[in-house]
């Protein structure tokens, strides 16, 4: 691979300069950074590279912060439950959470906001019943044997990134605490601060927002057994503030109460379809984040600097495919990647410049608490095996920039790490000079993706793989995420009002109930007959896992007479099962591609063909319907075999026929064809060499491929 | 074991008169029998034994049957799902249903009850929208893409047991009607011919009904890979016709529909918890069959003989636990049996004499479709491994009879077979004499099973062991089979209302929904805090699988408080998880002993104890509240080792403490002690030798026991 420069942002760190630049040349850097826990020196910043400067506006204003409390971000908590044994019950409230993280919120109007629940009636206990000194809520007039639990508004005392780097890496310095914007005072306070900091800063050529204001929900609990008592990437609950409920029952003409976001105590979960309630008050604070931000990255450019975002950590009312998303201003967004489709996700995003900061992180440990860059890590090997998932996507969508973060002066014991990242750019380099030809070419295959999310949160589903591996879909997106077709996301009401019109694959997967499958939208007979009918007439929907599943009815899967498959969820036990042979279609399913199977799974109709099962179960099948196919798979695990076998089913069942130019002989290897400049670029995916042949509109091509390795020839 | 003679029923066969009489002197029978497709001869009859002579009441009466069509028994059939393209829909009714079980009931009142369902929507299509013309069904104003089924009355043509006979051993005879004697010319043809009968029939002792009127459900198709379309032991299905429900209505004030039975296509399965309609309609048919089958028993009491009552095949209705079963005036009831629960089901039934029909049936191939006396078949085998399922819960409920039913002309080629029932012969009679000196010694541990049937179908779900051996309850019934402990079996209401009383240890096990965890009635916050009461109060709550479990509210297993463990349904899966270690309590969990996991399981609190865990999920687990303890198994298989560990855990959870009199040290090993006449009688259910020891009042006694032995000692 040549070496080539650009297009990559380089880790500085004061104190470490030679090391710095040596490396900015050796990787073809033309960016140096800051990061979180490390400065750039004079040195650094005038040897003639862009500088982006990390700012997290919300913290380090520790002296604000304690002149200003009310100005603390905060929660909603609900207590541990607690059951009655006679007429009076005494509940602590901070009992199980983690103190260094949370302050009881008991002025008066945060006391409007908390409510006393008997769980096991659910029934609210009339405020009356109930009153609260130092620390505890006593309620009286309780029902014996009954469950009790109180949500309470709480102030943050210790922003979450700066808590969770603090305890991994043991540092010692101040907690910092996180300021709310939504208050009128650290408004003010934040601007000014920007104001002047971008005054002092003249060689700061981006300003690099990490991110917003709010972070994704981490509530830590006291018990070092379960230290984490919830946390979820794409939760609103950090934004919450009794201004915040006012402002919000002032413009939506209801009040939102606790129990919108505790919610039986299973809090609102991004797997889980949203309430109405949820999408209300995710609008309404996705417009509060825009509004205030759009005037930080205006006084950024009124600086003559850039201002990018980085899609993490305190990204919550950003959605970067929002409404809003364009009103920020902001001049690129750079997005921490593991995999391929968060590559996908960062391309799509309309900014400027899209930048992935590849992983490992240059810490000693990583994000699992597994050992990176200290005794007993391997960071090569992780980097070549993110960039594994990273490639194949970048093939299919043009990134602009790549980069790294951390503490460089950790790699003088990795000089392995540091020419797998010099390889890794290149080969970017080179693949974005792809893209500046023109578009790859796809197969003529049109995939959308329906969840509850849709088109506001596509290709992913919250944070990144190893948070979400547990859900079939992420499986799926990732497999997606570098082959060569057209893919979409959609939500119900989307597929209900045409835009299943040019798509030629719809895929539905994960378990009953979640926003992944769906949950009761499908109880919507609109929704069963517009997907019914598509797929009458020619379109192919693939149902993975528990698909358009709801309990009550006809069938469990509600497109059940489309898959010509369901569950029992119990009430067919006694009903006869179709036997079934497996059928073998030449070509179809690639060596070693399959998946796990799910009990209680039958077929609906004699026609439905099985084309793999596992433990006398289906966990493969098609079912064709009119001039239309319903696929099934019992789930999706995501691997080289499986990948292809996704794009094979897709093309068989849609009618396109498996032999298609410009695919691979072997599942490890992919490729893409780029007409206008007339390149086939060729990766290996695997580890090991491999002879590929691509088939190419003027017959097969043979290529000898090095593990791992990347080939691009004229065609 | 010393040679007895009497309590076992000898299937005679005219054509082998030395064969049975020979057999009968050798398996010390007292009585003989004829069976579904033999006959007894003089020869037989006149040799002294007591005769029972079959009868299924309802069917070999072809003649009555063609001249009465209208008096053949019925079903609801619903059709199999089809979608409406256009606007109009075609559908014929009897596509995919065995044309030789069923005929299409067109009258006019019957067609009163069809019904036309667009499934999609949920709705009913009026009746002026469909016309029905020879075995089709025509639908006007479809909506496109909607999915319509048609509900009608179909006429039975071939009784189901004959059938099943018919088809498995190749009869070439005429298929026998079933006639209803819901009308009133066949209940009078069937009095008549009875009355005739006993007339005919003088060496009859006892008529041994097979069984009252009405078979469990068993609908059939045409396709050969799915002949059985539904069948359930427990269901009325084929108790209705039009008069069965204009009486209902009449009595009720209320009319049922199509509906009603069809349930969405699912029908109404036993192990689903019941329709209140469901619940109006077993109520309103036990009447009916106990009315009919009184004037029956009084019949053949008349004439001198006894009626006896075999609770299989045509039991529809008459529930031996209900209200009415005392009314027939049955001198006796007989169980087939497989299993220690269904010998415990026959024992407790309110009647004289109790007989089991052992298994295998003399035939040439088994329920399952196995060969049993023929080419591959071991049928001393399967004759000892039911034996040794049904002796140890002998030793808790006394049973006064055994036999056998079938063609003794197939045991000559199975000399073995022949030598093994005496055996069994020989330990029944023994056993029965232990009881016939008074009751057994139990511990101290009263065991109560809730679920949705509760006292009216104690000790079975639905069936037998092979047909219900997916849910766990039965595995668990059939270990508390031949346990030492007082068994009760209560459904919702009860729990409710003060039957916790006495109660040590109450189960709880099923999946989510189904009639044996309970489903929504768990939504009753009177329910859930009596049995948290009762639990802090210091009972033990046993749940198994999904107990308690409904969707909705607090927790997904309502009682998840007092369990310390939930399952999470998807809303959980940004929640952290407490890590737990395993605990060992000595002596508590046998060698080999243990459960499946379930996925998605997590403790709830901290204070939970895990007993066993697997794949990183816990599997058992006790959970102290207040005086009592909740108890979790993620599921149950029943087994030697199994069954140990759920009485020690029993007594263990309860305080009783693990070290008891009267229990052996291996699982394999079990023993019964009779006070009063001071025996002691050790089992050996394993087929190899072993050495037991028996922990006594009077310290620890050691048998040598040969394999599957029993031994009777003095005390």
């Amino acid at each position: 691979m040549e070496h080539t420069k650009g297009g990559f942002t380089m880790p500085g760190e004061a104190g470490y300069e030679k090391l710095t630049l040596e490396l900015a040349e050796r990787w073809g850097a033309d960016v140096v950074r800051d990061s979180d826990g490390t400065k750039l020196s004079d040195e650094i910043i005038d040897a003639g590279y862009g500088v982006y400067s990390t700012i997290c506006i919300i913290r380090e204003h520790n002296e604000f912060g304690r002149a200003h409390p009310e100005c603390l971000q905060q929660t909603f908590l609900s207590t541990e439950p607690q059951i009655a044994q006679g007429d009076a019950l005494d509940v602590r409230l901070m009992a199980g959470f983690f103190d260094q993280q949370f302050r009881v919120n008991d002025g008066e109007a945060s006391m409007g906001y908390w409510q006393v629940w008997d769980r096991t009636e659910n029934v609210l206990v009339p405020r009356e019943r109930w009153t609260y000194r130092e620390g505890t809520v006593t309620v009286t007039g309780t029902v014996p044997f009954h469950v009790y639990t109180v949500s309470f508004l709480a102030y943050r005392l210790w922003e979450e990134i700066n808590m969770y780097n603090h305890v991994t890496n043991s540092w010692t310095s101040e907690h910092l605490m996180p300021i709310d914007p939504r208050l009128p005072a650290a408004q003010e306070y934040l601007y000014g601060y920007l104001d002047n900091w971008c005054r002092e800063h003249p060689a700061t050529t981006v300003v690099r927002f990490t991110s917003m204001f709010y972070n994704f929900v981490w509530i830590w609990g006291s018990d070092e057994r379960r230290r984490t008592l919830f946390t979820d990437w794409g939760s609103y609950d950090f934004t919450v503030s009794e201004k915040a409920l006012a402002d919000f029952e002032r413009e939506y003409g209801y009040a939102l109460t606790a129990e919108d976001f505790i919610h039986h105590g299973d809090l609102q979960v991004t797997h889980m379809p949203p309430t109405a309630h949820k999408r209300d008050y995710m609008a309404f604070t996705q417009r509060f984040v825009a509004d205030f931000g759009r005037k930080l990255v205006d006084l950024v450019h009124s600086y003559g600097k850039k201002a990018y975002v980085f899609y993490d950590d305190s990204w919550v009312g950003v959605e970067p495919y929002g409404p809003h998303f364009p009103s920020f201003g902001f001049d690129g967004i750079i997005k921490c990647v593991f995999s391929g489709y968060e590559a996908r996700l960062c391309a799509g995003v309309p900014a400027d410049i899209h930048e992935l900061r590849l992983h490992p992180y240059l810490f000693p440990v990583g994000l699992g608490g597994a050992p990176t860059f200290m005794e007993g890590g391997d960071p090569t090997r992780d980097a070549r095996q993110y960039w594994m998932s990273v490639r194949r996507a970048l093939l299919r969508a043009k990134i602009d920039r790549i980069g790294l973060g951390g503490y460089i002066h950790l790699l003088e014991g990795f000089p392995d790490f540091v020419d797998c990242i010099a390889g890794i750019a290149d080969e970017f380099r080179a693949i974005r000079a792809l893209h500046d030809g023109g578009a790859p070419a796809a197969l003529p295959l049109c995939v959308a993706v329906v969840h509850s999310w849709g088109g506001l949160r596509p290709w992913t589903l919250s944070g990144h793989f190893h948070e979400t591996y547990m859900h079939d879909l992420i499986h799926i997106i990732e497999a997606l995420s570098g082959l060569p077709v057209d893919v979409r996301f959609l939500d119900f009401d989307q597929v209900k009002s045409g835009a299943l019109e040019g798509v030629d694959v719809l895929i539905n997967a994960g378990r009953a109930g979640t926003a992944w499958s769906g949950g009761d939208v499908w109880k919507d007979p609109q929704l069963v007959a517009a997907v019914t009918g598509w797929v009458m007439d020619g379109g192919v929907f693939l149902g993975v896992g528990e698909p358009s599943a709801a309990q009550g009815g006809w069938g469990y899967f509600k497109l059940r007479d489309v898959l010509g498959v369901d569950l029992d969820t119990g009430a067919r036990v006694c009903h006869g099962r179709y036997t079934f042979d497996v059928e073998t279609v030449p070509g179809l399913l690639p060596e070693g591609a399959g998946v796990r199977g799910l009990d209680h799974l039958y077929l609906t109709d004699g026609k439905t063909r099985v084309l793999a099962a596992g433990n006398g179960l289906p966990t493969i099948a098609a079912h064709p319907l009119g001039k239309g196919c319903g696929l099934y798979l019992s789930s999706f695990q995501v691997n080289h075999a499986n990948t292809r076998m996704l794009l094979n089913l897709m093309l068989w069942a849609s009618g396109k026929g498996l032999a298609q130019p410009w695919l691979t002989d072997t599942p490890e290897a992919e490729c893409a064809v780029f007409p206008a400049s007339r390149k086939l670029v060729i990766i290996n995916n695997a580890d090991e060499a491999r002879t590929v042949s691509v088939a190419t509109e003027n017959g097969v091509r043979t290529v000898e491929m090095p593990p791992c390795g990347l080939v691009i020839q004229s065609i």
